[in-house]
């Protein structure tokens, strides 16, 4: 088991790596009461897991992200009367953490929570750096806030019993990850992805925690996304888009959406040709898809009410080389040709 | 013009005591969209006043203090099209700040804010701080964050309008504080109460500041209310359970759950009778009530249901003198013998 700490504005997450489920109530610091806030497909496969705890199961999918769910676990909170004093544990994937840790930052104006990310994709990123968000009236994350969950427990058993294509989604944002900010964990991928995929130990454990070095050091020096924090974004502009006009997976939708982005990088912010060819090669080996087949207008019509717009223009990060991003201000308009040529 | 600075961790917030409503853009940062979140009485008595500015005006009242209000608002600013980098300026009484608060805080995970509080409570009390909430299936500030505006402009021209039940509930809150963190306060309302209640420039605006330095003290140095700040919940643990089940207005409410609390201080806390006949004599002098007729059981079953009770014990704000306040927890039952007393 291997332990860090983000340190960042709202607070401090102890993230540990490999550590197991079953050790969970040590990390909720003597708390009387703990929720636990999951979804019903978790719930069947690592319910028993959580030892007694009580647990409140929303719907599973993206299509449950919403106030309405907030609004069912506010009230049944209210029925198992927890109080200031309870801590809740968000226990699933980016969905579940989500919603869970929107809920304890927002019950009684805030109560103790931690995370048990049951994913790849929510280990790897959704689960760390104190986003959460819920979906309103089809704009994304559109309503949420920034707080630190105490814990992350990373158990890497869990992955087991994740469908390959879920496994794939956390590839994309491993992927993601390596590109903006370390070169050497994208040579590692190139050479190693399919031992990770596998779940060998020491691979999986090299690609989570080298991911989160990453994510962590941008994160600590940027909490409330007002810089660098933006960079994490590489990729999701358009994939947010494109997930929500074509309703593909978040993972697969930015593999989409970073070919895009490093399609523009070439033109706008000097990436070699070369690498921009590996980044593709990298995401079809681990067979992700690099390109969308329709859709044009409606993924331009989501761009076009991305939270990430300011006034005419949208912020898009581009790469520089892997291992290296920067913002860009890139305008409406030049966004349909790039729309374009991913179709 | 005054100006103080609250310092908190979540961030810091300009009073400006004395400044005029006219001035209200200077202080949003040169944001390209500031959206006013009011109500529809104060838009009809001060709506001029904003010059222009775009305003969403809420149902007026407790009542309308729900997610659905909040719905309604995010709605609303989505078609407005405003994004990461507007302004949301809270213009009313505390209803109006705690929902604009909760909103600024939550739309894209936080935007920038500030209040225009119109009512002497909300000068005094409701719009520093950073608390914001609403109210949820009969349980009061359940869901909220708490966050600071940026500026809080305390125009006392505004106070004009208030019919003078509303002033007194002002009243009440400046009492509490002077109660628990400031004799000379005290003593200068047990003079001048009068001069100050006819809005005679000079005694209003100290007994704003006066009672906002209480609160800034007691706010920068636990902002999260893990100790100190729960000091200005006195007569608040009783007032809510009171407002709920009574359905008087805050001010009302609070000033018997002072009335309430100081006889249990007596007992508990070596309040002196003197002291705390000298605070029921000042609350009776301003037209506040000190008693409640009836609705015992209903006022003893919303004291359960408060978010300050930890088990089997309500954390309740106790007198020792004048001026200096203490916790402690108090067993349900003890509360019942103090409802008992007060109706």
């Amino acid at each position: 088991m291997r332990t860090m700490t983000l340190q960042a504005p709202s607070g401090a997450c102890k993230i540990a790596l490999g550590e197991s489920i079953g050790n969970l109530k040590g990390y909720c610091g003597g708390a009387d009461k703990i929720v636990a806030i999951t979804d019903s497909n978790v719930r069947r496969l690592h319910g028993e897991k959580l030892g007694g705890m009580e647990s409140i199961a929303m719907e599973p999918g993206e299509a449950h992200k919403t106030l309405e769910t907030a609004e069912a676990i506010y009230a049944r909170l209210l029925e198992l009367e927890a109080d200031r004093s309870s801590f809740i544990v968000g226990v699933g994937g980016g969905i579940v953490c989500d919603v869970a840790g929107f809920v304890a930052s927002t019950y009684m104006r805030g109560v103790r929570f931690g995370f048990v990310p049951t994913t790849l994709l929510a280990q790897v990123d959704a689960s760390v750096g104190g986003k959460n968000g819920i979906n309103f009236r089809g704009y994304k994350n559109i309503i949420g806030t920034i707080r630190q969950p105490e814990f992350c427990i990373c158990d890497f058993s869990l992955l087991g019993t994740l469908p390959k294509e879920e496994l794939r989604n956390g590839f994309a944002e491993a992927v993601k990850t390596a590109a903006i900010g370390d070169a050497s964990l994208f040579s590692f991928l190139e050479g190693n992805w399919d031992s990770a995929f596998a779940l060998q130990r020491a691979a999986i454990e090299k690609v989570v925690h080298d991911s989160l070095q990453v994510k962590m050091r941008i994160v600590s020096a940027d909490e409330g996304e007002k810089g660098q924090r933006m960079k994490l974004n590489f990729g999701h502009t358009i994939g947010h888009a494109i997930e929500k006009a074509a309703g593909i997976p978040h993972g697969e939708a930015i593999s989409i959406g970073m070919v895009a982005a490093a399609n523009l990088s070439r033109k706008k912010a000097g990436l070699d040709a070369k690498e921009a060819q590996g980044l593709e090669k990298l995401l079809k080996e681990i067979g992700l898809p690099t390109h969308l087949g329709a859709k044009k207008a409606e993924v331009l019509e989501a761009i076009r009410k991305d939270k990430k717009r300011y006034g005419a223009k949208i912020r898009m990060i581009l790469l520089e080389r892997i291992g290296s991003a920067r913002m860009a201000d890139v305008g409406l308009g030049e966004m349909e040709g790039v729309v374009n040529d991913m179709c």
